[in-house]
């Protein structure tokens, strides 16, 4: 039994009460491990909805945040990649069984005996990982990502889930030069599938109920924008997209935008509604087309989006607030009303 | 305006009646067109489905059929490849515009400008193509089929549409040698699906409601069989298969069998429920898997197909009927008693 550290952060109670300041210990790090000062952490769509207990797993206190970035304060002595004061990063796990077909393929994230995620995993002694909306953190340096000095901190932070998810998606369905891609959604998720699938070659529309987002879209790279509850614009697009990246996570109607698929297309889920969606099948069957998901990324597919952020300067658009504003950032979240990404200022707690 | 031939046949007359005799007419050949005496039609589910108008676009008097084997008449002046006394077959449709990219493509059942249905498809003078319950039929030779002498010729009928629509699924997925493929269903097309799995390599588990099922499963060549009402016996094949291929045209559950798919494996869609069918996101999102349709083939692709199945000695398991059984066939199918496919002798008419 390790020594323990005061830690203190914000937490959900209960499922309605909105969220506290909380102090919690953490265990002194382990021979690999090594423990974070977090710096800055972003608020994810999935941190509103465990909260409230939506996913219906959720134990309290819940300690939420798997956007961390931080600097290493201290190290085990069996850590080779990391010394005190490296800038660093902390995704959605921070363990997994390591011997499983999926951990030994570099993808961590599907680890078959179950990725420990960053917040609400439970641990072998009963109690639960608490995440970045914290000063401090400890994780086995194998799950802990190398940050570039030379991005703007805060609009990193984000890259760790919105980033990777949208970028390991595109990757796997080889969404590159010359596909049209439409985004649906224009969040943390969104607006970084438009960076990424711009950056990679395709020509993108935003796909948005708020025809306020059309500029925006724009200023982000976007080629087009289609409002969609703009029927007759929405018509001219049927059949014409190779890919629609749906980032939505709030109930929606696939069948409206499998319906924008040519043949062949696909419709990459990323955003998780807690409820079953029906699909039309004939939608598939008579153009071929596929729907598919996809979850975050590996650590070393992490680190390569990371790295191909540095080189081509792309970060996340953020707002940076203080930790007591997390519960005003959770209520205008759920109004859309972020430019795209929340992203907490740790040195305010 | 072509003189006319006389034809007669089974037809619907409306969305609740049995099929009766009808007598009709038919315009002679065309330059390019081939008289077909028919010899065999198989009974497709969807023969039942738009007889019974649960697409909700069926024209009647319907006359059925899109899986027929006969042998060449008469041919129109500019016909190349066909000469009288071929044996030959037609599939799904017997039109496509030609032009378009699908059709270049050899994908002509994508036709972006539609192609048109064996049955129930409108033509230009607004009168509806009829089907294959019937003594004759003409047809352009480019969507006609070349049918080898060495088969049984009931046996190959079914192939114009259960084959076609489960060979261009399996090659397009691309499933082969060593891939662990559960079929769900075992009617017409489940029993093609298990003879082309298994031929292409693939390890083959029979998903059926049907305990009785088995013994055939395994004789059609099957390597393994799981009773879907035996919960216990299901959950042991949880995340174990690279593919589902589901041939299911009733309303069904879409979550259970994507659950048994391991991380990226695909539920490939044949089946068409009239419904619209609830999948849960999080089943697709968190193992990265596929839901894909496939539908029928092109004209290049089915001649693929059945010098395939004369090479390689495939037909379908049949059982051949007189038309004034077809009725009774359609009451008998819908209770899943047929192995598999009904094919009637149109000598009988």
């Amino acid at each position: 039994m390790g020594k323990l550290i005061i830690s203190k952060g914000y937490a959900a109670t209960n499922d309605t009460d909105p969220l506290v300041p909380f102090t919690f210990e953490r265990k002194e790090p382990g021979v690999e491990e090594v423990l974070i000062d977090i710096l800055y952490c972003g608020i994810c769509h999935a941190d509103i909805h465990q909260s409230k207990n939506e996913y219906g797993r959720t134990k309290y206190p819940f300690v939420p945040g798997h956007e961390i970035i931080g600097r290493v304060h201290s190290i085990g002595s069996q850590v080779r990649n990391f010394i005190i004061g490296d800038l660093v990063g902390v995704g959605y796990f921070i363990n997994s069984c390591g011997h499983c077909v999926n951990c030994v393929n570099h993808e961590e994230h599907f680890c078959d005996n179950g990725m420990m995620p960053t917040h609400n995993g439970v641990l072998p002694d009963g109690s639960t990982t608490k995440g970045g909306y914290s000063n401090c953190i400890v994780v086995k340096e194998k799950y802990i990502l190398k940050v570039s000095e030379k991005l703007l901190l805060p609009a990193v932070a984000p890259l760790l889930c919105a980033g990777i998810t949208t970028y390991s998606a595109i990757k796997h369905n080889q969404i590159g030069i010359g596909h049209k891609v439409a985004i649906l959604g224009l969040g943390g998720l969104g607006h970084m599938a438009v960076k990424f699938a711009r950056s990679f070659g395709a020509i993108v529309t935003v796909l948005s109920s708020g025809v306020s987002k059309k500029e925006s879209a724009f200023e982000l790279g976007a080629h087009n924008f289609v409002h969609t509850d703009d029927e007759a614009r929405s018509k001219m697009e049927i059949g014409s997209f190779d890919f629609v990246i749906d980032t939505v996570s709030a109930r929606h109607d696939y069948n409206k935008y499998l319906n924008l698929l040519r043949k062949d297309g696909t419709l990459v889920l990323l955003g998780v509604p807690p409820e079953i969606t029906p699909i039309h099948p004939g939608l598939l069957i008579f153009r071929r087309r596929k729907v598919v998901g996809s979850f975050i990324g590996g650590i070393e597919e992490t680190q390569e989006m990371l790295d191909y952020c540095a080189t081509h300067n792309i970060t996340a658009d953020v707002e940076v607030i203080q930790p007591d504003y997390i519960n005003t950032a959770f209520e205008r979240m759920l109004k859309g009303d972020v430019k795209y990404r929340f992203v907490i200022d740790m040195s305010g707690l």
